[in-house]
């Protein structure tokens, strides 16, 4: 008796913590969804600040980051939270064990105020450092990737893959070249995109890294790779790339850190292999041409 | 009596020449709206073939050529035709004053066997050596970007104009990365790259030679640039950010040549020659650098 009880008691704790994910999606969607027409149908495109040159931050990143928090909050009072906007006043925090939820309100601003229908509301959430689902939505096109560990990534609620790209020369690569302008990344950007193009026929460019991550998903691109990021680009669209199939590494080969987030995602690990090959070549050239230029 | 009717006849014949480029637009548009239907209920997205590794033909492109000229031919059986397909099989033929259709049937194929939603039908009517009247129309934002010489620019039937962008620090920039892995042009362009990524703080890269030019005349990016390009890719685009206020010139800072166009497009001329004064200096750098490593 008392070992069918125990057996129980196992039962419901493993499919309560099966369930937890999944309860926290179907929390959490109607939320973002309804965050989304904030921005449909914005009216004030003004840069209220810049961050970067690149870096923007409108009315609607604070009004979608606080209308998230607040409710999350109230939902979930000892849930913790790293936001982009809130992280510019309290810094970010480390993670701990308690569920985290990472939030970009608007990923791809300065499309946004153009009103290049690139930009999208980003929602991760960690649980025991583990990065456990994941939303990405883009009211402009409708939408809505999703993905919760180990049971797949959707979009609009029908199962997604990446497309299994190995083959290099087919291969359809999104650089993030705005962030080329950064002192620190420059070179290495030129160096690599050299390198790179002479044997990627497809090269683009959004300015919005989790939809980026999201079309690797999806299969309609091969590969992304972005430096000089925040935990917020990353916490849902990695997940999101991983549970469909994808490989993501570091931007220099070593293992993804979430707080610390340069990153390569791929259709595959075999394409992933081949691009930084290239890179490396790219990196070894620039060093030795900085060396010569230093001792010429 | 005589004056009288020779007044009339002329005020006929100006009457009936302005509204001709407006009898095109009315003919032409509910085709391509109905041509686009075929992208959206695409279902085989097989390439049939390849022209370069960047440039892909799929059905959809014979199909949507051979509809639009076979329902041109019918209606002004005299008018001549350049398009992409067509093309391929006769050459490109020159210009004469008779009026000529330019058409490309998917511009952005790579993107469209992707279901990247940047791909457009784009037709532009050459009339007296004259761009006359383009339409550029992307099914999957459902945006149809016209314009007619002399009478403006729009968006779904909206004005639309240039952002009047002067600042080359607050750019957005569109290239076509794809082609610098075209030997001709790939040193051009990381040269190019390096320097302007040192100033503009947005770069972009959409695969789509004619959205781009729309995305410039919508005020939604301040240029775009692109090399190696046919009339198909600049027909109807160019016009239409010429209409909605914006400056077009050659690559190389001379007049655009539509029969060889290679284009910088942007919100303003001050936008293009700040643009063009770094590119001077890129090439510039790039001849130096070869000079010095064929000696060296």
């Amino acid at each position: 008796m008392c070992f069918r009880i125990v057996i129980f008691v196992l039962f419901s704790i493993s499919a309560s913590m099966a369930q937890e994910p999944q309860e926290y999606l179907d929390f959490i969607l109607p939320l973002i969804k309804e965050a989304g027409k904030e921005l449909l149908t914005a009216d004030n495109y003004q840069v209220e600040h810049k961050k970067e040159v690149y870096d923007l931050v409108t009315i609607y990143d604070r009004r979608i980051e606080d209308i998230l928090i607040n409710k999350i909050k109230k939902k979930y009072p000892n849930h913790k939270f790293i936001g982009e906007e809130e992280s510019e006043i309290n810094g970010i925090s480390n993670l701990t064990d308690t569920p985290t939820w990472i939030i970009d309100p608007i990923d791809g601003t300065s499309n946004f105020v153009r009103q290049i229908p690139f930009a999208a509301i980003s929602v991760g959430l960690v649980i025991n450092k583990e990065q456990t689902m994941g939303v990405v939505y883009n009211p402009f096109l409708n939408e809505c990737f999703t993905a919760i560990k180990g049971e797949g990534a959707y979009l609009n609620g029908n199962k997604i893959k990446t497309n299994g790209q190995t083959d290099i020369n087919k291969t359809c690569f999104t650089y993030e070249l705005s962030l080329a302008r950064n002192e620190k990344y420059g070179d290495m950007y030129m160096y690599r995109l050299k390198h790179l193009t002479r044997v990627i026929p497809g090269i683009r460019s959004y300015g919005s890294a989790t939809i980026s991550l999201c079309y690797v998903a999806a299969g309609r691109i091969d590969a992304y790779q972005c430096d000089g990021l925040y935990p917020w680009d990353a916490a849902a669209g990695v997940l999101i790339v991983r549970e469909a199939g994808g490989y993501v590494c570091d931007s220099n080969g070593g293992e993804f850190n979430l707080m610390d987030p340069n990153y390569l995602a791929t259709s595959t690990k075999k394409l992933s292999d081949e691009i930084m090959a290239i890179e490396r070549i790219a990196d070894e050239e620039r060093i030795r041409d900085a060396k010569a230029k230093t001792e010429g």
